[in-house]
């Protein structure tokens, strides 16, 4: 055994087939996946650490995770030398060599999740397995107007979802964008951190909005009222990636700029 | 029964879970979900005819059908008429009513594929499903020599599958174009006809191109010599997608304007 490292992946995963993120006594998670090829490797119990717990059927391009490894493989040989004992469908982007005492949880200074509706006359079948499909054409300009009312800094127990351990309720949205492309309409949050199922939530409302069901100043009140159950229903796991956790508030405000432009950041 | 009508269907599915288009005697394919949806609304036995005949695991964007059914419902209801009974693999797009002797297969005039790669340092999760990972950076400016060779109408023998029925190898080639996108190399080809495998096999040998492993020249050679056993392996099925069948010069020629131009037409 080398000196003990503190390494960093950042992971792709395609979450069909996964129960989530997080470790569950027998079925197969992504981190059960990931600790099981690492062990391997180390020939030693590898335990890893990630930024955010994605449910089951929920996608990442850019989970974040790190452990503490050794120096017996070059970090920028560790991509490749998993390939083998993962399942094609989590893929490691890239290894950084960290700081001793960095923690992919509590040094990241927020995250970039997307949340995709197919909304075309017809579903799309390409997209079964990462976007919600809505038959029904939405009204994307209400929906926007409802997104601006979450930016901010909000407590928003209302978006949590049920039977969660507590945790502080307080997030700040520094950007929800909600764009209209070809047969999509797609929901880019970026915020500070998010409550369980938030995202969801948020998405869920959104498309009510849509939908014409509820009015914008109806979330509003929602948001403020703190009453989850005012909330209609959590918008499919499917639908949802987790795209980029951030580590720099440089990147970070590069992001917000480019989704303010309209650019693909992703 | 009422009046006996020719109606076409234009159909999108993810070929993934199916083998391939055409029935088969036991063996789940497209033909087979989409008769037996049809025969379930008619009362009766009812056969499709395809446009092109995409094998197990291709993918299709923009496959044509027909078929002779009746006027008991109405045909543009026929798309949601067909969708509780069709797997959600398979979306019917629009249905049309077409004159008495319309063939989708005789009288289209020309069809266009897309065959994707994705060609980066790591694979897409995401892609799994639908494109050829190669990790090694491909040669774009050398495929795109290696393609205009086989623009314009030869006897494509050497890009023929084995062991399939003889039909005319002459075929014309619209245009082939390989443009490099993100992590992604798109080949583009719109042409008259293709033989059995025929834009897998130009696939396998464009990227044989790209990877230095063959000359564009030799490509040339390989066309002129009318011999298979010259070429490389056939490209897997996952990358190819049938986009589009033309059953008009105009549309076929705005497309290929919109393709020469960079434009994205699917």
């Amino acid at each position: 055994m080398g000196v003990i490292k503190n390494i960093s992946l950042r992971l792709a995963y395609d979450g069909t087939e996964f129960y989530g993120f997080q470790r569950q006594s027998s079925l197969p998670s992504v981190q059960q996946h990931v600790e099981a090829a690492l062990s391997g490797i180390y020939g030693r119990n590898i335990r890893i650490y990630g930024a955010a717990r994605t449910d089951s059927g929920v996608h990442a391009r850019g989970q974040v995770v790190n452990f503490y490894g050794d120096d017996t493989i070059p970090v920028e040989r560790l991509p490749y030398a998993l390939k083998g004992s993962l399942p094609p469908a989590i893929v490691v982007l890239s290894a950084t060599l960290e700081r001793e005492n960095f923690s992919v949880r509590h040094d990241n200074k927020g995250k970039h999740y997307r949340y995709t509706l197919v909304n075309d006359g017809v579903p799309d079948p390409f997209m079964l397995r990462y976007a919600w499909y809505i038959r029904k054409p939405l009204n994307c300009e209400s929906m926007k107007e409802a997104a601006s009312y979450l930016k901010g800094t909000h407590d928003f127990s209302a978006f949590e979802g049920a039977n969660t351990t507590p945790m502080n309720p307080v997030k700040t949205m520094y950007g929800i964008f909600v764009v209209s492309k070809k047969n999509r309409i797609i929901i880019d949050v970026v915020g500070s951190g998010f409550l369980y199922h938030m995202v969801r939530n948020m998405a869920g409302a959104l498309v009510d909005v849509g939908m014409g069901r509820k009015s914008s100043q109806r979330i509003k009140e929602i948001l403020k009222g703190g009453d989850r159950r005012k909330l209609g229903a959590t918008a499919p796991a499917q639908g949802l990636c987790l795209e980029e956790v951030y580590y720099s508030s440089e990147r970070l405000n590069q992001a917000l700029v480019a989704l303010e432009a309209g650019l693909d950041t992703v």
